[in-house]
């Protein structure tokens, strides 16, 4: 059925809305229930999240409470596996585009450290430098230099030295890797590509060529020092939605090659300060919230840049209450605020007019900065010896314990 | 100037013959003055053969003396530099698609052994395994062990070890040659490669990743081990004018990389037995003679299939004489016959119709077992450690000495 749905990026063109792995914007709110019907995925529902509480027996990660990851492919596949006592592995990635992390980019990582904890599986990350020096027309020496940069913002959300395996692509493709991104190419057209990814004539063949560095971290055998003889293994990808092309592609090759689909579990975006549209860019500084930022410059990015859902007035807000759909400090928190009560509360306080925006943006102050300021100590206490700890091609004995 | 000959291979497509590096075809002779005036290369004429002479002090191969060498760009500068006293490296090549290679295969290697011993200069030989595993769908492994076995004949042409590194691209692609491959895929458009190569949308992606793989071994950096801080090193490439498309799109791209462009010496191609219209074909085994041919296979090849320039009957033989232009037997001992009063003597005779065709033939029958012996017995001493050590990577000291 998937590989049905190629034209799907031009046909959300033509629908004011653009989801790829290098655009996301729509005139108004994304519409998620749309993109899940024309990528083709399922909606995550309730069920899943009481299914992982009763398998891990540890209360669900807020992304998971809250919605945040809404979408996956085969997601109960790999719980099926998982309760016959089968493990499975994680891929997660990042392009390293840029030197300083928004609180978007961690959104994956936070949530992919959970599950490795909760699961107790080994976890593979890419770091995709090649892209991005080709993407972003960076140097090769500056692009792996922004991949080691990026490795120890991962590092810092607390991932298992004995079952995590970082690698950037300039470092990591040849052998079995660059074996698996032949054997994919031979299986995907170019009109495949462009219905996919929307690229054209024009485009240089290195973009062409990247699909399949990115989708062949989803087969075990990609990485002989951690999975060899384990070809079977299954691999679960959390991600923002935007790079399901990559992974439709790639399941729809996968049993062509004698590999198993990989799995998917997807996330919304994490809004832009000013409001609902898109991604957080990362050329705007003042649309997001960066874990390099100062308290000083939450409270004022807080305090001038998030999107208000309150009324003009105080009059007016008192009788009509906030819009909480497009109020970026109640979906921040909504991210944010662990304590699930508490956002209750705001939602009926704010939602009534009762609590004031500076009141909700207050707390949201408090909620990011905690954050920032955790994510900030615990990245300087990354060195360098510990990136090339975690980057060393090594097997991992205790992977699955 | 060479960047607008881009829609060459559809122009010749039109004109009745193909020349690209997966067919050579036409319908009369191939028009090899017809292929360097739409390439653009240069003829290499009898002033290079002298030069060559007056360089290296040894009588030039019979392979530039008999113009099978017959184009090139930019060999002039190569010898320019030499003459300074600078040294270059050699980079040639052979797609491993079968087991047994056939005189043709090893033109462009007899040659290259000798400009190695005359200019006492490096050498990187690529095996693209990577290549024939997407062209000829063969399996990762298969290629693999092809590209072993084509490493045993190719080391069996006399190659120095101390100056010879053989590299497949499934061991060897990653790390600083693939950074390069990154760097050459930026600089390539879709267009361009359909331009070059006559790329269709239902081609896989694999081929058109392809090129830059085939591009990168030009560039001395893609071989840290051999050439690290000699990045001004130049590349001459010796091989059949078919293979020119991937080095007119690697000159295109080098200067923008900050690299020279290689320089190139190309060959004719060794035409098949039953007559000069293309190469020889590897799915045809009557169509050429394979280094692994018995005696009596050679003599039954020859007189059975090699097409003849003779009359059909030996009056009109004797009064006629023999159309060289179309004799194989005549072509062939042009190619082998290191004598060159024994062929100008055979060119007279038979030419004349004073030799008849069973004469050459047996003549031929000669040059080409002697040729064919010498290989296998050189090729039997040929170990799996040699083969490791001309593939290991590892430095060359001695090199330019």
């Amino acid at each position: 059925m998937e590989h049905e749905n190629e034209n799907e990026t031009k046909a959300l063109q033509e629908q004011e809305q653009v989801v790829n792995p290098w655009e996301v914007s729509s005139k108004g709110k994304i519409d998620y229930d749309k993109l899940i019907d024309k990528f083709g995925c399922q909606r995550l529902d309730q069920s899943f999240v009481d299914r992982v509480f009763r398998l891990t027996s540890r209360t669900p990660h807020i992304f998971l409470r809250r919605n945040v990851f809404f979408a996956h492919r085969d997601f109960n596949e790999i719980l099926d596996a998982y309760e016959r006592g089968e493990k499975f592995y994680l891929y997660t990635g990042r392009g390293p585009s840029s030197e300083a992390l928004h609180l978007g980019h961690l959104v994956p990582f936070m949530f992919t450290k959970y599950l490795q904890e909760a699961f107790k599986v080994p976890l593979v990350i890419q770091l995709t430098d090649d892209e991005k020096c080709m993407w972003k027309n960076l140097t090769v020496e500056e692009s792996k230099r922004l991949a080691r940069e990026n490795a120890k913002d991962i590092i810092a959300c607390g991932f298992d030295l004995s079952r995590t395996f970082i690698f950037s692509d300039f470092d990591y493709v040849g052998g079995a890797f660059y074996e698996n991104m032949v054997k994919v190419a031979k299986c995907v057209t170019y009109n495949k590509v462009v219905g996919i990814f929307g690229f054209t004539g024009e485009d240089h063949i290195g973009k062409i060529s990247f699909p399949p560095v990115q989708a062949v971290p989803s087969f075990p055998s990609s990485f002989p020092h951690l999975f060899k003889g384990n070809d079977k293994l299954r691999c679960l990808i959390p991600c923002a939605i935007d790079q399901d092309p990559y992974f439709r592609m790639t399941r729809d090759v996968a049993p062509r090659l004698g590999y198993n689909k990989p799995a998917l579990i997807e996330s919304l975006f994490f809004p832009a300060l000013q409001g609902e549209t898109g991604k957080m860019s990362a050329s705007d500084a003042n649309s997001a919230i960066y874990v390099t930022d100062s308290q000083k410059e939450i409270k004022n990015k807080v305090n001038r840049y998030a999107f208000s859902g309150g009324q003009d007035s105080i009059e007016k807000h008192r009788q009509l209450g906030a819009n909480l759909e497009v109020d970026i400090p109640f979906k921040y928190l909504s991210f944010f605020l662990e304590d699930d009560e508490e956002l209750e509360h705001i939602r009926k306080e704010y939602g009534s007019g009762r609590m004031l925006t500076g009141e909700i943006k207050k707390k949201l102050i408090e909620v990011l900065t905690e954050i920032v300021e955790k994510h900030r100590a615990a990245r300087a206490k990354v060195t360098d010896e510990m990136v090339d700890a975690f980057m060393a091609v090594r097997p991992l004995p205790n992977m699955f314990n």
